[in-house]
């Protein structure tokens, strides 16, 4: 947790923002969104509730950012190179560190379009699988979905930017020659990604990388037969 | 509704039945899942809760049925061709007539697979922006979300009696020649009825007939070229 560098209030911060992302997760996976409260966040990670206010100006903000930097925790238990950049939990999501593997950091262009696409869609299958996202992220999503106004916070402040990483994948994969050229990588993209998703918030069947695997040869070759 | 033929008692049931389900379907919608009561159904719906308690099991087991029963509705709607049918809403949901055209009531098969998807795929498009769907059916699957139990309960009574109809319609395709013979059409489907539920449910981009199209050209045909 960025060791030796930082002066010791900065550190402390580090800690406290920690814990109140740490408190909000749980609280959130606990109770359901609307039942958490800052006050709750506050008393749960130890901190006064004017430390909350003065950095978030609102649950949702907290919330929204403890997610952004538990996605980003994940990604990097999920790449199996990420090991030696440890606890670092940077802004830096929707960079291109192609050695990060997941879709917070990147989608890797190894000229393989399947390869690299099954790549990510199974670091993607481990991130939902992973223990520590199931809650709170079942109960953010579920009250984006009767929500609209936090759906769309939730859209554009988590999903779209994770989805620009595809559009930007494709249209270099529609470069090289890989990618139909009439295809609209914007929509494309919803017949990779989709498939999971409902599978892991209906929970109609098992998530594994095979399925992902499938999913890339499936929408890749297409369901008709070639001919 | 059911005009004529039905003695006095039995409309009178139906009558109440359907009282109920409006009342169930409206409660649930403006106010979620957790704060509908039993109690609130019965006095929204004008009936004793005894009468309830009489017909169905649980709050989850009226929801359901509402639900089914709401979805059959949006399906003769959604069909042109059901004009004639009227109020009927019988229990023979499953059933494979194919002058429905869509979900609940068998996917047509008319020899061409992408035509037949296209149909059915329009009138889910159709349903789901229905606005009497709307409320009711992002609040139970944003309970069943995080309600593991129930989202069980949905899938098995709602959703699998769907997917299955996908499967029957994918298997005589591949009986046909027009599915890859090593596809299967238990995952086939999802790249087809996912990214509309993505859609919808996270209200990324309009869901609309033309999407519909686009997602069954791409599924079938595949998004790498065909050489």
């Amino acid at each position: 947790m960025a060791p030796h560098k930082a002066p010791d209030s900065s550190r402390r911060s580090d800690r406290s923002r920690r814990a109140i992302y740490d408190a909000a997760l749980a609280l959130v996976g606990e109770s359901g969104y609307r039942r958490t409260t800052i006050e709750g966040i506050a008393a749960r990670a130890g901190v006064g509730k004017q430390t909350i206010y003065r950095w978030w100006p609102s649950k949702a903000a907290v919330l929204m950012e403890a997610f952004l930097d538990l996605a980003a925790r994940a990604a990097e238990e999920a790449s199996p190179q990420a090991g030696g950049t440890g606890g670092e939990t940077g802004g830096e999501t929707g960079g291109t560190d192609p050695q990060a593997g997941a879709a917070e950091y990147g989608i890797p262009d190894t000229g393989d379009l399947a390869a690299d696409l099954k790549l990510v869609l199974r670091a993607t299958v481990d991130e939902l699988n992973d223990p520590l996202m199931e809650a709170p992220t079942r109960a953010l999503t579920a009250e984006g979905i009767v929500d609209a106004k936090l759906g769309a916070e939730f859209v554009e402040k988590l999903l779209d930017p994770q989805l620009a990483l595809y559009v930007t994948r494709l249209r270099a994969a529609q470069e090289a020659g890989q990618l139909r050229p009439d295809a609209d990588p914007r929509i494309a993209l919803e017949l990779l990604i989709a498939p999971l998703t409902h599978r892991w918030l209906l929970r109609t069947l098992p998530l594994t990388h095979a399925y992902a695997d499938t999913i890339v040869d499936y929408a890749l070759g297409g369901l008709a037969p070639r001919s």
